[in-house]
Order: structure tokens, then C-alpha cells, then sequence
């Protein structure tokens, strides 16, 4: 590992103290270093408060003149909510700023970069560039895709069953699985569950840390896709802080009486394109969430809604929680799809695998036949 | 780790050489120790050929005098093919004996162990004796329940499919883990397949170590569970070296004109009493295994047969292969079973992970609802 490999690295464990707050701005770190020592770090926490290279650049002070500035993603060269981060690193006299990656946002997209290297700065770009894409992934996705990033969660038995053919499945999974699942909800913005998965397990989608109530901590947008509208107003999720949307499609709208008012009173219900089987087109729902600033989206289920998303490509990272269990009949984790060679088969790149009590943790981004 | 247990974990070590070949016998390893120092080591490698403690003895010579022997399993103390070891330990002057398990053999069954105190030689059981114990699984289970241990291996995407919905199966996991499947089949002493896998993979089910002739290695057993006698003498395993036993039903010899006598010239057909469905009962099949001194089986699908051991309790311990890849559709991994409760799921103990290529192997042993 190289000096500048070092700082980077710092740079990026800083700017992980922002993790699940920041949105829709990325997670971004600072460390400013002068004679191999760190006179000054910064992450920026919020999106509306200080970016880190602000933050970082307060703490160094005097020192930051004639040092090198690490910085997760390209510096800003514009006029936002705060005044741009490269003119600061110029006026604190800054001789050297190491990137990690460009900021595909249009208003920046290499001017950060261009700007300090008309002003003589050293501008050196990509180091750790894949450590810091991964950091950020859910937000440089949504700035290339305009869409949402869907990360797919399930939680199966080795066999791949959700629960018994009678719907039954608490638990398929063990205590340490489902707090890495809060932990998941903590990291998005948006939490989205089909209408099966809704009907059947009446989950509440909330975020809910220990000893704190949930009104205290930011709560994940919650989504149902309801192509039918069949959501009961009297749904857990819909007595609980924060807000819920629910797609459906126009003739889902028309198939129900009454109960779309009874519904908008507690969430809002937004009919979207509908498709050829009548149900919620999911790339619209995504197109729709993503114009209310809703950068990642943690789907939970249920397998119709998986296998929907897969069947589209729209997922873009996998986690799946698959207990050490058989259960030999049941609900499979992924329907709908109908494969006729095993070729057509999802494969996830990048794997990783870790233990969550007694069950597994899969981790991995799926790479289309 | 004490220093019994350190010379244990050698003798665990040396009988480890004997995998695959000692069958019906276990694999044993005898370690001889004195003042501190290995003075005799040997495993036991082929039934009919010595035992560990005899090439021990034999390599220590006049410095087993006063010695420590360290055994895996109980010393025999019979007549069998071989004179009892407990005599040669006694002759050779051997003042302690530790051994790590006790013989489950009606004909030893602590009386090794008796002989030797008789005999004022200190004897210390069970050190190290879960490790030994794992060691000869399948040996010590076949002893106690008079029937094959049975070892299901299956392989499936994350979803838990074996196959596409028109059967298409090639490949599931990768090159490793199919090599590591071929060092299964050497472990064990028979493979098992449904009628469903034989007739759509048509698989050789042989042991073919590279560069090794599949005529010069010890074949396990063949087995097909065939309740209708549907296999096609033409079946590729039948033209492999070894033998294939194949078991119907009373109903399925008679619903076939000729065909079983095509089979009985490359197999062995054997009707066993049928279970309510009219298919063979796997309980009846295993019993005649074990009268052929089969101690083990591993059982390589497909679903219905994996379920129908599951579902009798009759799979002792299970070798799942994952592939990172969802299909969304296609064959369960565990078929026939109706379960209305997820309690109902058969739970794996001592659950082990470990990487083959990019598929995951977990390891575990059934714990029944």
C-alpha cells in the first residue's frame, strides 16, 4: 500500500461515518496531510451541512498550506447549498489533492478537477477508485442510471423457500439476521416489499435501533407494489413514522371502491404504467422514486416481486441470508422467472459471504446471461 | 492442548491416510510415544491388513517397552482376520494405552479397554474423542443403527433449483466443486441417485481421478432407486467398471415385460417392500445395503428422493454446494415434503462453510423437528 493509498484509505473510513444520512448527496471523506503527518479530516454527515473537505480543511487550518488534500470523490466546483470545495482548497493554499473518483453529477463531472489543475494544484485521480466506488455504489449508480439502486434482500432456506406453502415464516432466519436487516434499512432510502409479502407478514418496514423510539431515527420511505390495490388501510406499516407509497396501475385504481381513499389517508397511492400482465411495471415505480430523490432501494420481497425485478435486470446488488435449514416444500424465494436451460441463471459477481449467527450472508451483483 | 492430546491429534492425523479404503473397517491410527519422543506410527489402510497399532508396534520394535500407545479407537480384542491387538500391545511391554473412542463393535465394546487394565497396563478413553469420533461417522453410525450412514449431497442455486423446468442442469456449480464431489464418491462406500436424475443426467456416478483409469480405483456401489424400473439398460453407468444395485418395487418388476432381464445382465435388481406411495421404501433399501457391508451412502438427489429421506429422518448428514446464481424457476433442490410451519424445517448442526471455485459448500447434520 502505497502513502497515497494510505491517506485514501483513511479518507474512505472517515467518510463512512456518514453512512445512511447523507442522502441523496454520496458519502465523502477528507484527510489533509503535510509532512507525512494528518493535520486535518472531515466526512460530510448531511446533505444542506458542510462537505468534508470544509470540515477538514477548518481542523488543519494554517497547516493546510502547502499540503495534500485526500478527498473520496472529486471536489466541487459549483454553487450548491455550500460554495464550492475547490475554491476552499485553493484559498487554504493546498498544493496537492489526491481523488478517488470523478463525481458523475453533472454540475461537476471533472470541473472539480479541471478547476484546481488551472490553478497549478497536482491533481492526482483514481487511487482506491474501486473502494471508493463501492463505498458510494448506490449513489453513483443512481446518478448514471437515473434510477434508483435495487439491492434485493432475501432470506431463504438452503432449498430456497420464503416460508411454508401456508405462508408461515417466522423464522426462516435467525436474531443476528434480521438486526443486519435493520441495518440494511438504516443504509437505504427507500424499503420496498410486494403486495403478497405485505398481505402475508404484515411487516412494519421500520427501522427500529434498541432503546430508541422509532419517531427518533430517519425511517426508509416504505414501498408496496399493489398492482390490485389489495393493501388493507388497517397494514402495520401504515401506523408507523415516516411515509409510505404504494404503486398500483390505473385499473388496480378502478377495481376498488372506497378503499383507495381509506388508503390515501395513510400513504399516498400513485397509479403507475401497468405491464402486459396487468401488474405495476417496476421500472416505472423506480422512474417514480427516483424523482422524489429516493437514490436506493432495499426490496424485501416477496418472490413475485424478486423475480419481476430479476426478470428486468433491475437488480443491481443481491443479499441474501440463506439459514442452514431444509424446509422441503413452500414458497420459493424467486418465482415467476421460467428458465429453460440453467444458463439463464442470475450469477453474482464480486461474492461475499459472511455469517450472521447460524446463518449465512451472501453478498453479491448480478451479472445478466 | 496437553501433550495426550497432541499426540492424538496425530494418530487423527496418520489414520486420515487410510480414507476411502478401509472399508467396512474404520480408520484408526495408533501413535507410540516415549520419553516425550514418536518412537512407532502406523494406520490401519485395508481390511484384512494389519492394524495401526500393529505397524506401530512394529516400528518401534524393543522401544515400545514401557511406552505410551496413542489409538484412535479401542484396541481389539478378538480373533478376526488379524490376532487382537490388545495381546501385541501387552507383549510389546506398552505401560499406558490412550485411546480416543471406544470400539462399537459387539465383539470389542470396552472389552480392549478391560483386557488392558486387567492386565495393569493404564488406560485413559476419550481424549480428543469428538474429533475421532467425526473421524469414523460413518463406521460408529453404522454400528450403532445397523443401517448405512447416509450423506446427502446436493447442488443448487441460491434459490435452491437442481435443473430448469425441462431439466436442464449442466452445470449448477463449477469444475471444483464437481472435483470435489469426485472426492465424496471416493469417501464413500456407495452413491446414490433417484430415477428422475438417472434418467435425466444419465450419470456415470465412477470415481475417475485424473490421469487414472476408472477400472484401476475402488468404485463405490452404484445404487438407483428405480420403484417402476424405468432405468434404460443402455444407462451410462451400467457400461461403467463396479456394480450398480437397483432397487424396485414387487409392482415395478411386474409392470415391466423384459426389460429387467436387459438390466439383470448389467445390474443387480432388487425389490424391496414398497412404501405407501408404492415406492421403494428407502428404509428397506438402506437395510439391504447394509447386509452387503455398505456402511455408507452418499446420496446425490435428485428431489424426490432427497425428500423422501428427509422426511423419514433418514439422511445422517448433508453436503449442500450453493452457486451464487438465481434461476427463478426450475426442479427443487428437496421435493415432496408439506410443510405447514417453518419449525417444521429440518434444522443442520455443526455447520461448516467452505469455497469450491465460486460455489459455496455447507456442511451440517440434520437435526429433525
Amino acid at each position: 500500500m502505497t502513502e497515497d493509498e494510505r491517506y485514501m484509505q483513511l479518507a474512505i473510513q472517515v467518510a463512512e461515518l456518514g453512512r445512511g444520512q447523507t442522502s441523496p448527496n454520496p458519502l465523502v471523506g477528507a484527510v489533509i496531510v503535510r509532512d507525512g503527518e494528518v493535520v486535518g479530516q472531515g466526512a460530510h454527515l448531511k446533505a444542506g451541512g458542510p462537505h468534508a473537505e470544509v470540515h477538514a480543511l477548518r481542523m488543519a487550518g494554517e497547516r493546510a498550506r502547502g499540503a495534500t488534500a485526500y478527498v473520496t470523490l472529486e471536489p466541487c466546483n459549483h454553487h450548491g447549498r455550500t460554495p464550492p470545495c475547490t475554491e476552499a482548497l485553493l484559498a487554504a493554499g493546498v498544493r496537492r489533492v489526491v481523488v478517488a473518483v470523478e463525481d458523475p453529477d453533472p454540475r461537476v463531472q471533472g470541473s472539480g478537477i479541471r478547476r484546481l489543475r488551472a490553478a497549478d494544484v497536482e491533481v492526482t485521480v483514481g487511487v482506491l477508485a474501486d473502494a471508493a466506488r463501492r463505498q458510494n455504489e448506490a449513489f453513483l449508480h443512481a446518478a448514471r442510471l437515473r434510477r434508483p439502486f435495487v439491492v434485493l434482500k432475501l432470506a431463504s432456506t438452503l432449498d430456497g423457500r420464503i416460508a411454508a406453502a401456508t405462508g408461515h415464516s417466522q423464522w426462516v432466519t435467525g436474531p443476528a439476521a434480521r438486526e443486519q436487516v435493520q441495518a440494511l434499512r438504516r443504509r437505504y432510502s427507500a424499503v420496498a416489499v410486494g403486495i403478497g409479502t405485505a398481505l402475508a407478514d404484515d411487516p412494519r418496514l421500520t427501522v427500529r435501533p434498541a432503546g430508541v423510539p422509532a419517531e427518533a431515527v430517519r425511517q426508509p420511505l416504505r414501498v408496496v407494489f399493489d398492482s390490485r390495490l389489495r393493501l388493507s388501510p388497517d397494514a402495520a406499516m401504515l401506523r408507523e413514522p415516516g411515509k409510505t407509497v404504494i404503486y398500483t396501475t390505473q385499473a388496480g385504481l378502478a377495481s376498488v371502491e372506497g378503499r383507495d381513499e381509506a388508503l390515501a389517508a395513510r400513504a399516498e397511492v400513485v397509479a403507475v404504467a401497468a405491464d402486459a400482465e396487468g401488474r405495476v411495471d417496476p421500472a416505472a415505480a423506480l422512474a417514480d422514486l427516483f424523482t422524489r430523490g429516493i437514490d436506493s432501494v432495499l426490496v424485501e420481497g416477496g418472490g413475485a416481486l424478486a423475480g419481476g425485478l430479476l426478470g428486468r435486470r433491475l437488480v443491481d446488488k443481491v443479499v441474501w441470508f440463506a439459514a442452514p435449514k431444509i424446509l422441503g416444500g413452500g414458497i420459493p424465494a424467486v418465482g415467476g422467472l421460467a428458465p429453460a436451460h440453467m444458463g439463464e441463471a442470475v450469477t453474482l459477481a464480486d461474492v461475499e459471504v459472511s455469517a450472521a449467527g447460524a446463518d449465512l450472508v451472501i453478498t453479491g451483483y448480478p451479472r445478466y446471461a
